[in-house]
């Protein structure tokens, strides 16, 4: 099928966009409102940008009739931090509870029993359960329309790290079968990362010196 | 560990953040140089951003000594094209076989035994066996630093978009059993997405109206 993005509905193009752009990691997002009660909410249109100096990307979209866009976006507007926690299988069930619409002013770890921790460096909590933090700043928002299915790149500096030592194995190596991380397909759909295979980088052509 | 990230070198942040932002979905982008000579490029660090209009990002990053932008990102800048071609499990030793630096002027789908196929709107071709193809024009770059390490965030506006019918079901759901996908994890190690599994989203408690 052959399709110009003008020709189909919007979310006939989000159902192909999450079917075929997987598996997508989950950027489980903390903020703050302006008056400090935490929010809380999955995030899989996410991604690393890169490590030095380290920055994270997440896109929220503008779902339902009414155009709000999601409480996190508005709250990382306002307050300019967020935190990412890493979603593991433990936490799937609870990542879930979060992932609806629930009236602003609700808070989120407590719909989902969930133990929020102070973080090092920003104001927004961490979910102590969850054993990677990655505490950010706000650094660059871009914004791609205002109509509903429309998104917003937030691009995040990471301004503290936290990795629990029972996932690292040395100093910088994560233990993926201590981690258990659950991945993000379409629909309500998900996956273990257990199906693992290595294929070995060629050596690199280009000569130095 | 709590780490401060001024404090760790990059390359351990590196290890840190593809450990932990698992599983990623790989873009495998091909893109034109200014004389017409294909690149093709796996980039992990990588996802949609929004359907309406539909946008994807993918951050290349900054490798070696001679700080020396990957050629793809040189050839976006160049030309404002390029075209995600998605990596399936019959695809991904060829996949691995681009993933490597290669000197500026080889052609990765020569050298991947890869068959490219004219696009219909952008000139980059297409991985002929791939069976989603996202055809996009440059939106917007965003650079964080000019180092080993440092990377961008390039983001397209999907200007054509095909799906085989081998992964269509009906007009916009994608068969996962059929696309087989790839997942990237950290170091050499790669995924297949087959351990999968189902959590309903809890309804809306925002009342509409």
């Amino acid at each position: 099928m052959e399709i110009n993005p003008d020709d189909l509905p919007w979310q006939s193009i989000y159902k192909i966009m999450i079917g075929s752009i997987v598996p997508r990691p989950i950027g489980w997002i903390s903020t703050l409102d302006v008056d400090g009660l935490p929010n809380l909410a999955p995030f899989s249109f996410f991604n690393a940008v890169c490590p030095n100096p380290p920055h994270v990307v997440f896109c929220p979209m503008i779902r339902g009739s009414d155009t709000s866009h999601k409480d996190t976006l508005r709250n990382v507007k306002n307050t300019g931090e967020f935190v990412v926690n890493v979603v593991t299988e433990p936490l799937a069930e609870a990542m879930n509870l979060t992932s609806t619409e629930l009236p602003l002013g609700i808070n989120e770890f407590e719909v989902a029993g969930l133990v929020a921790e102070p973080s090092r460096v920003v104001r927004p909590p961490r979910v102590a359960a969850s054993p990677v933090h990655y505490e950010c700043r706000l650094a660059h928002i871009l914004e791609f329309g205002d109509q509903p299915g429309s998104g917003a790149a937030v691009i995040g500096r990471v301004v503290h790290l936290h990795v629990s030592d029972a996932v690292l194995i040395g100093e910088d190596k994560i233990d993926l079968a201590s981690l258990k991380p659950v991945g993000r397909l379409a629909g309500s759909a998900y996956c273990r990362v257990t199906d693992v295979f290595e294929m070995i980088r060629p050596p690199s052509q280009i000569r130095s010196g």
